[in-house]
């Protein structure tokens, strides 16, 4: 815990993803809301199949979906959707001409049955 | 929103994918639950490596995963459940001999935590 | 259902993820959670780009997601992540000198609007 999922089109050729994907684990970091840096794993997926609509337009998405353990308060899911979606801002070169859609949505995992080990311990 | 996962085992070689998701998109379309078409993206992926059960049988699996902002009722859930898996059971050819599961979930994402941008604005 | 996903950092090459995929299967099936062998649907994924925490330190990670029909007990869920993550300490190697993550997450999909069908009928 935390999970980050990054999936985008992958008509974004330009997108520097692992350098995308450090600088939302510092925005996470940065928030004080988890206990140990190594705790947040994140992993991202281009698309090489994807449809955004249905009109004939060249379009492009960036989805980011973090995964907390339940327990959060609203407000402090939505300071975190929000830091992540400026990383996102920043980070996603826009391309003239193209619709680009970023999107951040948070997930809360049920705690009771969540299990995990660090191994060595 | 929404967000449209299409998940495959990588055995239904024949799948036209990109058709599938226009269709699945055309689907959402229709049912009138979206302001805007362009706010459907839909993505899709193959899996080389899966196990359906543990029987020595030759098996595929076709899954859609959608996820919407919270708050729609259980019946337009159920409707738009139920129209997705007709596309599916059109699209995907059925190969004699073989096991093949189509799915439809459906997913709540939460709606005050959820952020997101279209640019150019 | 249920549907079961495992991902996995592709520094982890000596997974042997189908064997691992069967594994997890056959601890699935002995839970005797589910009416049949064939409803389990388990895929897996690596990542080539991922990013554990911020340090400059080799991590990886195996994270496994399994999603049920809503209804079963806080107990019953414990009980199987709990044999799923034991799978994983048993079948990923560890490699001296390198962090590794192991988890699994429960999920609960919305029963009312699943929709499945199996082919032929």
């Amino acid at each position: 815990m935390p999970h980050l999922h990054l999936e985008y089109s992958a008509n974004l050729r330009e997108l520097e993803v692992d350098k995308v994907l450090l600088r939302l684990n510092h925005a996470l970091v940065g928030s004080g809301q988890f206990a140990q840096e190594l705790d947040i794993k994140s992993r991202a997926r281009a698309f090489e199949h994807f449809r955004v609509g249905v009109a004939p337009v060249e379009r492009a998405f960036v989805c980011v979906r973090l995964s907390l353990l339940s327990g959060r308060s609203p407000e402090v899911k939505k300071q975190l959707s929000g830091s992540l979606l400026e990383v996102l801002k920043d980070a996603v070169v826009e391309v003239s001409g193209r619709e680009l859609q970023l999107s951040v949505e948070l997930v809360d995992m049920d705690r009771d049955s969540y299990a995990k080990v660090l191994l060595p311990a």
